[in-house]
């Protein structure tokens, strides 16, 4: 079949095996698969590894000299059943799944892994027990979706908002895909002032969008200036809450200037990816009392939860997407996606 | 009066001036004042900072060339009344307070500042409205330890663990005076299984008797080992809980060090303070989710709440003390203290 392997931190459009499904796996056909910022991470930190630079992180392993065909945020459609299966959904099924597949004692990352391919291909196989049928009335873009609006939901979960004042105004720091589906979830929960804020117009326009009521050009203006200003409150005055601030760019410095330029008590959820060592004060952090939440990925209930969340009618990822390749275009895709200032996700359609 | 006043990070034993009690305030005796941690820190940053390194914190505001006489954990006994008090209390009253005096919009920082002294000195101003009176049953000694202990029970309140299952076994880095603070509340609160580790075999012994279950040489067994033995769980186990662990050491390397070794969703309460930048991977804390909760001195409940426990002998801060010195043996103290091995609490007893 056609895929997309990368292989030493390069990407070719390429003939590869068909995946084979084991007992209790499905054969799929890949209806659309999003680009994420983690594979490009990946491709990044694999070239970094092989310079000599594994980022301090002794724990990194990867299979450098395989083929790794990525693409971990499908929509497909069952082709064939693999042995053992239960087949409760029928041949023809549009489904999605965590990328996980278990296999004995290994839980294969799908689009991770040179055991089985990732959705930057025209087939995949794929778990049955983890298997949820996309609901008529949600599409495949929109169910292709659904992994990296559970990100969002999931950084959300982790934070504190439950138990803060009803009139929070939480802070979203970078709207790339990350930091919109934190906004489109929040948005959900009925949270109605959102202060975000992104140097790309494309983005902070997608804010608004999504459900954003306040977005800010941080070269114009300091983003907790904005939150400040749309509460009421001065720096330090007593009556200034802690933000609940959810840091959505993952570069180095983001978290201590966020430390630095929060209020006392605020909490700072990490959802945003720094790969990299980072410098922290924690004198400063400390003088705030601030609460770090560093969160990745999300349970199995909350990535069901965002496809009911969609085929409900409560959630939107549409805006998100805002441009499609087939197989061929994914090496340029990746390229556009490095400087990200005019998009947010872009869909793989293999066929 | 007598007293030991630090210029550009040098103490010295002098003659000062006597304080003068403004509107609202008290002249009081120094009964005992207990050396800090941070006092030691304070004379290494001036150090520091006069050597021209700013630890990076540009907010850093210190009088280098005047006399500052600190010392903010004492308990006193009250001489003469300022103008406009209430007088509620007698002179000869024994008190306590947080070590603050409100003039105007200031807040002079009892012990930090060259406005008033703090208590290596032989007599104090303190805020009439702040002062809490000592009961009877509880020694000078104990009440000046209220201030440390109150930092232990603050620590503990900003934790997770009225959250987290009965059976919860926290963790104490560090067996200084914080760290033990923190265990001696942990055992109030009821807490019955508590890990502790301190490389000091004092230290360890201290905490033992303070109350920690299973005390740990971190040059013998991993800390977190210890606590995986204690819940007979291994690093990874699909029944492996957070854990709650309270940083109480302070230095570069904490921090990481302790993301690296704990269990996925474990909270960090970082206690201690590190006046250096430190170096952490968000990588490492985001693949395990952790919580990094900084924390900072207490609430005045929880200062007066402290006495209280004491006075209702639930609380018993005796054995922190480990030496006392009179105020010609401060500047002798501080030296002690830099190599802590053999001390938690000195008490400087001016008279």
């Amino acid at each position: 079949m056609r895929a997309v392997p990368m292989r030493r931190g390069e990407l070719r459009v390429d003939e590869v095996p068909d995946p084979v499904p084991g007992p209790g796996e499905v054969l799929v056909k890949t209806l659309a698969c999003g680009i994420c910022g983690s594979d490009l991470h990946m491709v990044q930190r694999v070239r970094r590894a092989l310079a000599g630079d594994d980022d301090g992180d002794q724990n990194f392993r990867f299979d450098y000299d395989a083929d790794v065909v990525m693409g971990h945020e499908y929509c497909a459609e069952i082709l064939e059943f693999g042995p053992d299966c239960q087949e409760t959904l029928a041949v023809g099924q549009r489904v999605v799944s965590v990328p996980v597949v278990p296999r004995g004692d290994v839980r294969v990352s799908t689009g991770y892994s040179a055991e089985l391919p990732g959705g930057y291909s025209e087939r995949m196989v794929l778990s049955e027990p983890l298997l949820i049928a996309v609901p008529d009335n949600v599409t495949t873009e929109e169910a292709a979706m659904t992994e990296p609006m559970a990100v969002g939901r999931h950084g959300v979960a982790m934070s504190r908002l439950e138990q803060l004042p009803e009139d929070t105004v939480p802070v979203v720091v970078g709207c790339g895909p990350v930091g919109l589906a934190v906004i489109a979830d929040l948005r959900r929960r009925g949270v109605e002032r959102i202060v975000a804020a992104d140097f790309s117009a494309k983005r902070r326009e997608l804010a608004s969008t999504v459900g954003a009521s306040n977005v800010v050009d941080p070269n114009e203006v300091a983003t907790l200036e904005a939150w400040r200003a749309e509460l009421g409150t001065a720096e330090g005055a007593p009556d200034e809450p802690g933000a609940l601030v959810f840091e959505c760019v993952g570069l180095p410095g983001m978290i201590q200037g966020l430390i630095d330029a929060v209020s006392r008590n605020s909490q700072l959820v990490v959802v945003g990816v720094c790969m990299q060592p980072d410098t922290i004060r924690p004198l400063s952090a400390i003088s705030k009392q601030v609460n770090l939440q560093f969160v990745l990925g999300y349970t199995p209930e909350e990535f069901a939860g965002t496809l009911a969340s969609m085929a409900a009618e409560e959630l939107d990822p549409r805006p998100l997407v805002t441009g499609r390749v087939d197989l061929d275009g994914v090496p340029a895709a990746f390229e556009t996606l490095a400087s990200p200032d005019e998009h947010a996700k872009i869909l793989v359609v293999p066929s």
